[in-house]
């Protein structure tokens, strides 16, 4: 299970105050700790708000790269600044995300190929938007697939994102979103790997941890490779390490319940 | 989601106690507890050293029914045992269980409709044990879905059990069993119910209850309807309670979190 941690991001007090400070400390902080938790890529994103997204994103690169090897998830709907930051990165990145469409397709994979990143691709589309049927986003997963084949993407760096919505707002998605990783897992062999923004189903919800630690294992279940994640919850982490036991990803040991508190345990 | 409350059962120390002395006390603590803690029924057996199981369990039966109206499933291999327990019960019961063999069907389904009790019918035979393969369990649950259908045993009546064995030493067949109940619930229109005994999973095991709740959210994201459990546990009924609001089996609203910690919530 490769987890990907959320927290350096301008939508977040202390990283939009850091960026406005030019004060790498607080980015260097997470950095850390995320690293420390077991993080597989620190996901890297300005924010919406930052007034020089390209070099608030160069800032946030080098106090990040300043501290860890740990790489790097781009997050940026503007591919030249992706771009930008991938000719920064030390080891290969995430380009974080792709959108099912032809012409982003053709911008982000050969991207993706010259700088030996891997790509998440969003079972969604422009005319599409976030469909509700599992159907429909198997559809545009497949496209995603079949592009991935067309460019010579290899599949091990095809990230599929079925696509989580707020429960307390698009209840009935979630059950489609299940259905889409299970039918992703059978599209192609070896089969994409398969991600997904876990904190969105808990947005303004009660009880956001247990929300997503108890949604983050049945998504495990039906074949979740990979989450965008708060990296540092130990209680996510004690039942991401529980369900690799259930799911006979790792032998079973008594031990197993002290080694996911190890540093890097869930980076194997 | 039907929880059955495991804890009236020669195995534990207090009830073989309880049985021993005649002391209804031990029993009549755990029947109310459970009830309180929402249990849909009460699983009560004498365990496998009882003296004189059948006046164990008629003990069992007085001391539970003296105190709740919850139903009791029924635990025993002794289907003539199980009868004169039917015979008891003021509210209809769960016979826990049938394995998938002609000459016990034969034997527990009629008796079923008779008394208008549910079965609890085991996807494993003498001759095939506990099969590994999902698709070996999902024949032996064919089965008992059509001898449900031959002798008229109501659907709804008859409770699927894909079986859970020890993750310590059955690592690998806790995934056909998530396998088997995804197809058990294609199985009929109305679908069987499906069941398990929980605990099982973690037999022997550090961190029992880390293991439950974790492998039980997995399982209801594919199917289950109900499992034996230990009802008192509270992260468990946190678990359960959130698992149903995103599978979408209750609709959200912000102080569900505190609803589940209502009594007889999971009756619902």
């Amino acid at each position: 299970m490769e987890l990907i941690g959320e927290r350096i991001n301008g939508m977040f007090k202390d990283i939009k105050q850091a960026i406005i400070d030019k004060n790498p400390e607080p980015v260097q902080e997470w950095a850390r700790k995320q690293t420390m938790m077991g993080a597989s890529f620190l996901d890297v994103s300005t924010g919406a708000s930052a007034e020089n997204p390209s070099e608030a994103l160069k800032f946030l690169i080098e106090a990040t790269q300043s501290v860890t090897d740990t790489p790097l998830s781009l997050d940026s709907t503007d591919y030249d600044l992706i771009e930008e930051g991938l000719k920064m990165c030390r080891a290969p990145a995430l380009i974080n995300s792709c959108h099912a469409d032809r012409h982003k397709i053709e911008r982000v994979f050969p991207m993706a190929i010259k700088y030996n990143a891997k790509v998440i691709g969003l079972a969604m589309s422009e005319e599409k938007g976030v469909p509700k049927e599992a159907d429909t986003r198997v559809a545009l997963a497949m496209e995603l697939v079949a592009a991935a084949d067309e460019f010579g993407l290899p599949m091990e760096n095809l990230y599929i994102d079925p696509l989580i919505l707020p429960i307390n707002c698009a209840q009935d998605y979630f059950t489609e979103t299940l259905e889409t990783l299970r039918q992703v897992k059978f599209m192609a062999d070896p089969a994409p790997k398969t991600t997904c923004g876990l904190s969105n189903l808990s947005q303004r919800c009660a009880n956001r941890k247990l929300i997503n630690r108890t949604a983050l294992v049945m998504l495990m279940a039906a074949g979740l490779d990979s989450a965008i994640v708060d990296a540092c919850d130990e209680e996510l982490l004690d039942a991401v390490a529980t369900a690799r036991i259930i799911l006979n990803k790792e032998i079973y040991c008594d031990s197993y319940a002290g080694l996911f508190k190890s540093p890097r345990y869930n980076t194997r």
